[in-house]
């Protein structure tokens, strides 16, 4: 249920709920409107076109990733390393509360839109790129953990790869077991690089066990 | 266009087309009927519903998988490491060549389709499981380049999620440069498996660069 008594941000997470669960194109306005429990009238106010409130809802994702995946579901995390690890485990741990009915927010916008939709598709891109842009700052605070020629920004490109497409396979195939082997990859990846003769001597080369992040899950559970 | 003349191949390609492209919910009957040159009553004589049909396109990617992709399309690479990065390379030239308007089939319909159509749903589950299986041989070929206790179904898990995430990724920036950090991302992961001290020791530990394999790129073209 929306938490929200403002109508125009029950709508956006109406909205997103409903186009991640089901579709975009598979989701009427008047099942919207139902569901937020708003008048037509109410919804053209805010949102002229169902194109309008796919936007915002992108937008509303946007905000979700900058204050909730990459800000506080990590605030318990003090470790460099384990705070990318923080970031892949909000997938999984997203996946899993909703009983795979919900994929990545962005992933499962992207493959049904990026073609019909050009508007959505250039702002979900800028979206992918924020992403990366968040995960470079948690690579480069990795500081020498991390050989210093890497290239952290292509790494941070191959980590949101892996977790998007884990989170396809894992929702398709009802099962955290490719999500969890494909995070044991990105550790073992992490683990090679972290260990590879280039990387400066640090006290430690390999990653400590990820504490539990449980701190704030309300973002991504709005979804 | 399609190319055979058999009705039933040719709604089955015509619609893939238009489901990969545009998404499932948004391709009307009327529309495939048109684009396939074909009648309603030949349509339902086929397909008694539309899910009827996208089940023959799922089964229709198989066929592909099998016979193009994991075959066909290796048919020139002999290196077994180079045959796994022959099947990433495959993802990267269906972006291209398509100019990113088609995205990889599989996860393009179970991210829209997952939660809504239980049957695709599970039917896709398979089909994962079975590019796992046949991405497990190329990675079983490798023999003592790569370390004798490695999990390779969990590697093949792995490398699917990254294919999936960085064709997704590719598709909504319109750019081969994600899909080319995670190539080289899972390369350099290939490598330092191969280099592990648990691996053998193997006349070369490093891959070589890739033969094209431009043999027969029919069935990725036709999707």
């Amino acid at each position: 249920m929306p938490r929200r008594t403002n109508t125009r941000e029950r709508l956006i997470e109406t909205a997103a709920d409903l186009f991640l669960r089901q579709g975009y194109a598979h989701t009427g306005v008047n099942e919207i409107m139902q569901r937020a429990q708003t008048t037509s009238g109410s919804f053209y106010h805010f949102f002229p076109t169902k194109e309008d409130l796919v936007l915002a809802v992108v937008d509303h994702i946007g905000e979700s990733l900058d204050t909730g995946v990459f800000s506080a579901d990590l605030a318990a995390v003090t470790d460099p390393v384990e705070r990318v690890f923080g970031v892949v485990d909000s997938y999984r741990r997203h996946l899993a509360d909703n009983d795979f009915t919900l994929g990545s927010p962005l992933g499962t916008l992207a493959a049904e839109l990026s073609d019909s939709h050009p508007q959505v598709r250039e702002r979900l891109a800028a979206l992918f790129t924020r992403w990366i842009d968040h995960m470079e700052v948690l690579l480069e605070d990795a500081g020498n953990r991390l050989p210093g020629d890497l290239d952290r920004r292509a790494l941070a490109d191959f980590i949101l790869s892996a977790v998007e497409g884990a989170a396809v396979q894992a929702r398709a195939r009802r099962s955290l077991a490719p999500f969890d082997a494909t995070a044991a990859g990105l550790r073992r990846h992490l683990g090679a690089l972290a260990s590879t003769p280039k990387a400066a001597a640090a006290p430690e080369t390999r990653p400590r066990p990820a504490p539990a992040s449980r701190s704030s899950r309300a973002d991504w559970r709005a979804w």
